[in-house]
């Protein structure tokens, strides 16, 4: 265990770098998870954190001492952990890990989430979050989409990120065109409501940026066409609320409606 | 037209104490729009705006110059508009508005969307919009949420809180103590399904803060309580997205199911 209480130090400003610039991230391969339920989520689904990050007052008791324990770890001082300025309040607890890279190239026969130019991290991280819970097990984003493995997108994921494959900078067009399943976009154009269209799977599920939605090259080449129905005075929502409100009526129907010779249905 | 160069003008010392304070802006009864689409549908669903402030480079033309054309407005030198700090990126457009307080107390026999200790701007302004979009229109906030009428939450709210009633430091128990339709509140234990629970109405929707959820004491008396089925290995989801949820599963069954006499059932 060692403390670090000089913002001198080669490793604090390796960490800062970290913490601050997306593109030392890339050149170092690796990121920063802030907080022990992202921690332990990664330990959980990936492997165990070699580098632990601590803050002085984080050792003195509490979960995150308890988690510590006997474990190797840098201490820092807390201005020094504040001045990382990650996340707005900082839990005093970082791990630096190896950004993962999927597998393998995007799956064409099975459900996917595609995000065109989502830029706001804490959108991104909670359609990462929403995707995973609906069981999507794959994420495509655009190149104009915000890093998905930032600290404040991983924040927003609270664990997602770990159970999904997260492919960036990916030509979604290309992929819709060669999609062995069925395409859906949300727009308001020539769509069919969300509740009466068929949501027989593969599903590829294209959401947009707020403002702006999917390009129209995108939407064009789509097989479907959505709207969310919307009784009130209110003709939008923020797209984390339409990405759920869709791969949610997806869940539904497979709940109840009878699939490939399961026929468990309750409707 | 009045073009403010100094940070030491009166006007502009005041603007600044109403974008950082929440309790200045309770003090004077006034709120900050940020932005040509709040500013219009605040114009559309409440009343013409009185206190316009425009950066200087937003006249030059565009959008922004175009919605003031002759009208009476302060100008601010743009280094003064970045220092105000309302939200990340400023548009360029302020409007000086007094804070809307509700024509009533809430009504027991509505649709009704409860939040309790919601901190989060971003996520309580998406929830209002969810809420607005769904068709309800009283949403009633615990004294732990963060200030509605605050500029980032109306950012994130999108004009959604000039349709509906907010209430706000409301006591939330009283009101389900006292409510003449349902409540129903997410929580995981001894919950039903929220595609399997009857969901005639109205309703009072029970949604609580990241982290902890609803108060147990909330839970308690909550008449029904529900769980939103995950097939993936992610086991919660953003309140934001919960609520888009369940809201819209509310009226994916007004859609369909045959209603008071209605009967236009398609399911």
């Amino acid at each position: 265990m060692k403390l670090i209480q000089s913002r001198d130090n080669a490793f604090f400003k390796q960490l800062k770098r970290l913490a601050e610039s997306g593109r030392e991230r890339r050149k170092a391969g690796q990121t920063l998870l802030d907080g022990l339920h992202l921690v332990e989520a990664w330990e959980t689904h990936r492997a165990p954190v070699e580098q632990l990050v601590v803050a002085e007052s984080a050792l003195a008791g509490g979960e995150i001492a308890a988690y510590v324990g006997q474990r190797d770890c840098t201490v820092l001082a807390d201005s020094l952990m504040r001045e990382l300025g990650i996340v707005e309040t900082p839990s005093g607890l970082l791990a630096i890990v190896e950004t993962p890279v999927p597998a393998a190239s995007p799956d064409v026969h099975a459900d996917a989430v595609l995000l065109d130019g989502v830029q706001d991290p804490g959108n991104l991280g909670s359609l990462i979050r929403t995707a995973a819970a609906a069981g999507v097990r794959q994420i495509l984003l655009s190149p104009g989409c915000a890093a998905a493995w930032s600290p404040k997108v991983l924040r927003a994921g609270q664990g997602a990120h770990f159970v999904v494959n997260v492919h960036e900078e990916l030509d979604l067009e290309h992929f819709m065109t060669v999609y062995c399943g069925v395409t859906v976009v949300t727009c308001l154009a020539d769509s069919t409501s969300l509740f009466d269209v068929s949501l027989d799977g593969p599903l590829a599920w294209v959401f947009g940026a707020e403002g702006t939605g999917v390009r129209p090259a995108l939407v064009e080449i789509a097989a479907r066409r959505v709207r969310i129905p919307m009784p009130g005075a209110v003709e939008s929502l923020n797209v984390g609320a339409a990405a759920a409100v869709c791969l949610f009526e997806m869940v539904r129907r497979r709940n109840v409606m009878p699939a490939e010779g399961q026929g468990a249905g309750i409707s």
